[in-house]
């Protein structure tokens, strides 16, 4: 098994044990007076019930009770959410047996990263990530002062013999990586996806180097796109080819049938699985939660305690509610219909693209997530060139310099990050408008 | 007015500019096609409608529009939440003409002190703070590697002498804090309440050795016992006394009539404050706001970015819709709910404390918040003498020994810290228990 004592940051170390962890069973106890709490007597809490009506018709209500602990803090509220993952994510990853896991609700996952920032990097560490990668992820790892080693990515993914060759070239510095940030389905914003067989390789490389992965899935729910299975590989995204053709892919949606993930082949308690419920139900709930080996989702809860505190009670017993409301099928007809809008509106990006584009730009069509990542032809001056123009034409896109890993002047401007996220009619426009800047670059 | 210069950590100077600020303009503007945002099609989003009853029969309802902007990311959703804090804080601390301030809406009070972490503390760095303090508060400026210098207070407060002193006392060795740290209201966990004469002093004494003042006011709203006003001062929560009886208090409870504050004094903006709804409505929302000079909160804002992303927007949505219901009149008719069930509830334990430990340790009422802090006149052996007592008599209670913010073996377990939200007729018995535990010391 994997020894942590390396990986913890100075401030993971420094963090003082939470004193309510040695009263929690006091607490607990129907014959104990409890004179520890710091919390409002629930006899003024303003709310007496809840109600929702969701889109699909169903009705969910929380009764008194819930309510009662909807508006306490998240350890009385996080139960029936926590128990729906516990079962959840036994059916979708099967973590491997020997596995001692367990799931922690976070606070969205951009808290996640944050906490796993402070879980474990201190200035000068060195943090192995997709040469293109998520803004938001990049900002917090410099500002907490990781260094950043960008490694190569194409339409499945991460390149594992650059990876491989990155840990070498630090080995032979006598450095040693932290752990692998990476986004491996519908990577934002490449898009790209991995590969069935990458998943195995990069997890031998984390074993060899002694690594840890922080699996960030955003978009696993997200899948629009099913490669076909063929008899070498029955386990996951896809099968290794050199080119895919539309002939690769399935017509049906994967719904609840999503493949592969780190989690499932972690049998060192390496990975840390940083999971969001913002891409695939809604992102104003601000919930997700990090699954993995027990000592590192111990940490995560450690931290949050003095920070997050796992996030917001209302949203947990809400979405709680609903997830047992729906049950499996309601929760797959709803992934369904994220699919399949997600597969169209692609569809028509990539459609309109195709005929307004064609001759100034390239890219990949995805199978997962809301990201069309376009490489220009002809790059921007600068940053500002390209913001004016578009203030100019009124279309608004991310600059890609902002997903860079490593910036370099020479290619830092010359791609975009599109989202197909608007309704089809759209991007004929959008298109014909982004036609006009590449065209007078 | 104030450089901020020097108070910024390497991590918020090192924070990269969130690259959708200067894309907001266009996202806003509505001729322009908007192809930069990573949320899933509101037409995926599930939620319909909310509707809330509340204790008080008030019944509040989302439309539909409400509904799916309390779906989006907080940036979509805080609008209503703000616009009434802006009028909230002008009302009820009247911040100076000259200052201009602005408010941030936080995901928790706890997400709050973390930021500010974030935002001012290097490994090293001095942070002055009341000699107890708040847990939670602790252990996050400890794990962020800050040295915490203990300033002694007493029951009108911290002591604006030995602040003073510890001030010279750094000078003196070419020292200076980052910033002062304090709970000036319902002293969390000593009960203490700052006169507003020592408000004055210590505002004073920041400007003099250029602090910051980080004002943690969770238990603002939670004053149950108001102390006369004489005609020296009029603007504050206390007079000078040197020891007050119960002829030095108002029958009345306040309501929204709260008195003083830091941000009412702060003519330099050198005034973070935090304010929670978890101690004024329900610590489940996960929301509190900081307010204070505009680039402070600027600078807050940057860093939730990349965090807490500003909390929850159903509760934003829901608490801003509820707040609105009620207006200032139903929120002053909950207020005094608070007040008046906190003031009954601190009287039956104080009762209870009178009946069964006069003999065993001494403490003083406190005006506001929810803690008794008593000092026992024999300590116990150390912790886990106390722990297992507590375990053997069925009462939880919090050692002092986690609020020191600078633990000593001498005196470090003297204290316990009561809460007084349960219902009156738990206290005798309490009580009861607690003196047993003390007699065997």
């Amino acid at each position: 098994m994997t020894d942590y004592g390396r990986f913890w940051s100075q401030r993971a170390k420094d963090l003082p044990k939470n004193p309510f962890v040695e009263l929690l069973p006091l607490m607990k106890d129907p014959s104990a007076k409890v004179l520890c709490q710091g919390v409002p007597p629930d006899t003024t809490f303003p709310m007496q019930s809840i109600a929702l009506t969701l889109v699909d018709g169903t009705s969910v209500t929380l009764t008194s009770e819930e309510t009662r602990l909807a508006q306490r803090y998240p350890p009385f509220a996080w139960g029936p959410l926590r128990e729906w993952l516990l079962k959840h994510i036994k059916q979708i990853h099967c973590p491997p047996v020997g596995l001692d896991w367990d799931v922690a609700i976070a606070a969205g996952s951009m808290s996640s990263v944050d906490l796993v920032c402070a879980a474990f990097i201190d200035r000068g560490d060195i943090v192995l990530i997709e040469s293109f990668s998520f803004t938001a992820s990049l900002d917090a790892f410099r500002s907490y002062g990781a260094r950043l080693e960008p490694i190569p990515l194409d339409n499945e993914g991460m390149l594992p013999d650059a990876l491989e060759a990155a840990c070498l070239r630090l080995q032979a510095n006598g450095q040693r990586a932290k752990f692998l940030y990476t986004i491996p389905v519908g990577q934002n914003p490449t898009g790209s996806t991995l590969s069935a067989e990458r998943y195995d390789r990069i997890y031998q490389i984390a074993r060899r180097f002694d690594l840890l992965i922080i699996e960030d899935d955003a978009y696993f729910y997200q899948q629009h796109r099913v490669r076909k299975l063929n008899a070498e590989s029955d386990s996951g995204h896809a099968v290794k080819r050199q080119k895919l053709t539309s002939q690769d892919f399935d017509s049906t949606l994967p719904g609840l049938q999503l493949g592969i993930s780190f989690l499932r082949l972690d049998t060192d308690g390496r990975v840390l699985r940083l999971d969001s419920f913002s891409k695939c139900l809604a992102p104003g709930f601000r919930l997700g939660w990090v699954s993995g080996a027990r000592p590192l989702v111990a940490k995560y809860n450690a931290l949050a305690y003095a920070s997050s505190q796992n996030g917001c009670s209302l949203s947990m017993m809400l979405l709680g509610k609903m997830l047992e409301t729906w049950g499996d099928e309601g929760l797959e007809r709803h992934f369904l219909k994220l699919q399949s809008q997600l597969r169209d509106r692609c569809n028509a990006l990539v459609k309109a693209a195709e005929d307004h584009l064609g001759e100034l730009a390239t890219w990949q069509r995805p199978e997962a997530g809301m990201f069309l990542w376009v490489e220009m032809k002809k790059a921007p001056r600068d940053r500002e060139h390209l913001l004016q123009e578009m203030r100019n034409n009124g279309i608004a896109v991310l600059p890609g310099e902002s997903c860079l890993s490593a910036p370099t002047s020479e290619q830092s401007c010359r791609y975009l990050r599109l989202s197909f996220v608007l309704p089809d009619e759209h991007y004929p426009e959008a298109m014909k408008r982004l036609a006009t800047i590449m065209s007078c670059m």
